[in-house]
């Protein structure tokens, strides 16, 4: 097989110099067995990767999915508060893999690199991106790109976009909507995780015009693990396990992303209520969406709606009719799964979604945009199933 | 200290035969210390208490409570599954007490008994209950006497009622809006759990004129506890931990009583949306209640009714303004804890109410009105602060 | 009945001044009920309180204790971090009592305390109680105090005992085996949670010399709320939950107390196996003890001087032959509860030790102490049933 | 490439009619989005696989690995209680793979099977194994055929075993230290959970001479699910969060095979002290081992042996000195990490060995047997990584 049986015509990934071949990842196999890595038989150039913000959850995801990707090479990682450890020393889970050191971000050579993920803190991720080589495609998993309006972005973060022509060029990355614009992107906002729960459902719908602006109930909860790494004392064990709180009544800043979701849809400003939850679990969400029919329309109509929508796609799973969503079969995967259900309340429906915060919620989205953006089948690197029990 | 020092004149309690003295509770003291019984010092009848299906989780509960009460005994405990067995052997965490072994409830001597509490399956308790000698005052745990309307029974349970004139006779407990009835009551049909978080709040808001009956959306998270300890797979560890789902949505058994409750006060028939969620915790359970307010009628006048509504009740506690209710803090005592937020949605409001729902939900509020019943201190035995952490 | 009534001749409680009568602790019963406390009927003094230290776990236990505590009223709560709060903004799950807002211990003043409960950080409380006015009683919660060897205190905690005369004085606390002494003492050293499971069942079995002094292997499992509140990475949920590991291999510092209370026992030296285990739950402590028996000796034996030595204890209970001590079952509870089964191994046993490291491990066995130091029945505030499930 | 590249002369892979490419395992690409497996690159014959008793935790971990297998393919499923029932609808974690519904094993034809993974309960596996026809290679999870000695066996079991010459036949698949005898097998009997992570690191330290025979302790914990799915109280998400407690104290089944595989490696009889824990997590065991040296050797050397032995193996990890093993660093994955640690009795050491039970202590390692047995690269469908947190 020749190195270029794989080429992804008219891609990025096309474009890049041959550098090295695709070999097993630097593992060392057994020697007294006879051992012959599956990639191996693949040969083509790897994407070099950088994570900025390493010693975080949604980098160690990352770097997770990554170790396994065919067509990506981890080349670079920051922390700096970790600068100079190695990241099996951060996170000892990952310790089996040949990883680079963590370096500050001052320090990063990005001359190596061809792509960035940036798993850095919500508000300072600007100014980073800002300064990166033009010849970098970047994914950002922090908040700062994800609002095109930069009077809501202060509203919601309380500070004035110090990147704001930087943000016109961002792509949304929620996908299955905006795979098309994905593409050709240069900067891709990656979703919140919440947002993207919660989207993936209610757009197809509002595109259908099967649902009234008002009313729309949000109830979620979520993992904790999407609150982050950094000690605080109300995510410590003793403090969270079996028991729930809600947490950002009224105001989440997520909020702001998903209103403008539905309202792009709709070319019509929506007020959602939305309120998460804070419960014992790592990882998972589940939103759980009151919504109000348009007169005429029935939950079956919603179902069909949802099923036409999603039935090609790999990641996005509408159950049979009746089955509920648990987050504990999405559980370690990219799958968000979905159903609706009728409600009591004559003309009124619920649905439910449920994703791995982590996973579809931040570092596989990011990981399946990074595969449309170089041109790469969408699930490579991705097609873990649900780790349950 | 005579045996009338503790009289509650006019109270059932009064008019028990003095049978035997309030000692220490069967328990030896170390005779190497001088130890000397708090309660030894009172001196008074205490009223006998009878356990039916003392071997599920509320059986254990009310036992947890009443071993500790100064006027109450337990006197006999059925569990027809587990008879012959010592108490101690099926809940170990009581066995450092002395209570009675388990018997078959066909082997029961109602004779020696003043109180029974009856935490027997729905659908057959009704059977049970209506065999039982006419002197015994009666705190039923279990559904089958809460609905007054019995075709709303059937609706719910799908089988006729067969105690319907008994029915009649049942006042229902949820103890700070029927305090009334409940002193007079001989059968008390205890509340679920859902019903006492959702109906505390929203009933003197009703009563108040302050909520529209259309769109309030109820949202629900319950500790597994509730689901009581036959084995089923879903109530695993294996499949619960660290995840969530919705059950029983659009027609959980629960919402028939709410809706009973909410009509009763309102004279007028409501449909509630009423979501219940399983989650990873034991005890507890969260009601995240989202209502819409008459016009005019804003969140200040919500706060302001609960306060004056439930300042002087010791188990219901408004929160001061903004803090949110955790089911952690209510873990093992008898408090519900609530507060009302404004929604995003204007005119709307989010009313968050905890509840322990083994104590509160369940075991203690029915000890609660047997405090009620018995003309004792209301809050006798159910003093228990919250275990945190 | 007479102020006199409860007097504990020859206590230290008996000298108190009376100052105030015990009332029903400061709660407003519900207007609209019959409300008499049970507390009401007893008429004497209370012991005046202070807690430093108080927004910690232990802390906080403390205070769930205390509140319900007939004869003791909690005076005064320190806290530096959080001087000026009130306590139920620390700890919300308490927020229904009326306890003094929190101060820095600077500020504190100790003219209207009687006793006071340290809980305050190891290294530093030493100094702070070299500092407390004589006239009160102290339990300190910290290590400060519990090793009598100041050498093998700079060994276990890398510094000079900067309070060596006082140390002399302290009583060390393990209640069932120091009673007599604590009665007398001014200042107690609560023992810590791994020594409290781990010598309650081995200094009986030393004392009656049925075991070697060698090969003695413990292997403990730790709740994490022992510890502490302050936020930590490995305290986190996310990376807690769902896991176990060891921690503190070879030289957890508790190992120095265990093995001082083996050597004062047997007068040599014992050198012990120690290795704790941190694993996802909140409370609750397991000590598995594997043991060699001395030649002649078998588990019968080591089981029958456990019984004569707890038999006439309140809070230590061996369990039937055959029957497994839970952590579940002694969960917010005083309890110690154990067995011992035979080993594989001929001639070695296992001995099993259970209990709620913030109970019995820490702050119950601190109010047991406090009873025994004032003269008040050792159980007093302490008849909580463990709370399952 | 040819459909011969991936040709593993000599193995009995080599041997099988070529049937079907090797596609995308019957997934659905999105049809908008250009799409194209990473395995459909390969082009080879795949193994047909039956799994029978795959509606319990370890037939589900299979199945989890085997879908992104690119060698083998899941033909036959069976489970009797659930025959006619879709996987998915057992095991919804895994309801967007294309799988054959389950069948009762008396349905099942094997005609079309090239290797069996057996999950079925102890006891009954050898008669349904002794029935399967010749040409099947088979991997057996369930206890039937690790006990090489039907005396010990039926002490175990407590029956006579009904296949002992089948049983004479068997391999035990313990990979890293049985791996030339596995490929030859016909049929494996895969170890047990505890067996596999107290054997891999001890079976090389006994071979090397360093440690004593006597007093050998182990100290185990596990997470639920190897327990199965079966509902039974004590597996209960109430009866088992937020505790711990020993079982099977001084004779669980698995310490025969332990003792075992210790002895066959000395030459004599080894009795070892085992006690496993039961504890609030799914998956995960960890053993804590406490073993005497031979005099003269040290930590050291102990470390040393350990790291030679496993230097070339890709799922056994010693860790760096003084790393502690954690379970949450190998969840979800195949990898046994381990590590020594001085004990403070002079001449002891503590080995620490975590393995995730139902991967490494079960369908992993079966599967790694699988790629052993076939000729297939080791590690073949098991390079997940662990999930955390």
């Amino acid at each position: 097989m020749s190195s270029t049986s794989l080429a992804f015509s008219g891609s990025t990934f096309g474009k890049l110099v041959k550098r090295h071949k695709v070999g097993n990842g630097g593992k060392s196999p057994p020697q007294n067995v006879k051992f012959r890595s599956v990639k191996a038989e693949l040969s083509t150039e790897k994407v070099r990767i950088a994570i900025l913000g390493a010693s975080g959850y949604t980098g160690a995801e990352l770097t997770r999915l990554l170790v396994n990707h065919p067509f990506a090479d981890i080349a670079l990682m920051t922390a700096d508060r970790k600068a100079g450890q190695s990241f099996g020393s951060v996170f000892p889970h990952l310790d089996a893999q040949d990883l680079p050191n963590l370096v500050a971000i001052a320090d990063a050579d990005f001359s190596n690199v061809d792509a960035v993920f940036c798993c850095l803190p919500h508000g300072t991720t600007q100014d980073i991106i800002k300064g990166l080589p033009e010849h970098l495609k970047i994914i950002d998993l922090s908040a700062d790109f994800r609002l095109q309006d930069t009077a809501v972005y202060k509203e919601a973060y309380g500070q004035d976009h110090r990147a704001p022509e930087l943000q016109k060029t961002a792509e949304y990355g929620l996908t299955e909507i905006k795979r098309e614009a994905i593409r050709k992107a240069r900067l891709v906002a990656n979703p919140g995780c919440y947002p993207t729960s919660i989207q993936l459902p209610l757009i197809p719908l509002f595109k259908a015009g099967l649902l009234e602006l008002k009313n729309i109930i949000i109830d979620a909860k979520s993992g904790v693990s999407g609150a982050g790494r950094s000690p605080k004392e109300p995510l410590l064990y003793a403090e969270l396990r079996e028991g729930i709180y809600s947490y950002g009544i009224t105001n989440h800043r997520h909020v702001y992303e998903i209103e403008q979701g539905l309202s792009e849809v709709l070319n019509s400003n929506v007020t959602v209520s939305f309120t998460p939850h804070l419960m014992p679990m790592s990882r998972g969400m589940q939103s759980t969406i009151y919504v109000e029919m348009v007169p005429g329309v029935n939950v079956d109509d919603v179902y069909n709606t949802l099923k036409s929508s999603y039935t090609d796609e790999y990641f996005v799973k509408l159950l049979k009719k009746g089955d509920v969503p648990h987050t504990n079969h999405v559980s370690g995967s990219n799958y968000c799964k979905m159903n609706v259900f009728p409600d009591r309340i004559p003309g009124r429906a619920i649905i439910v979604s449920v994703i791995d915060n982590l996973v579809k919620g931040a570092s596989g989205q990011a990981l399946q945009n990074f595969n449309v953006m170089f041109g790469f089948p969408e699930t490579t690197g991705l097609l873990y199933q649900p780790l349950f029990p």
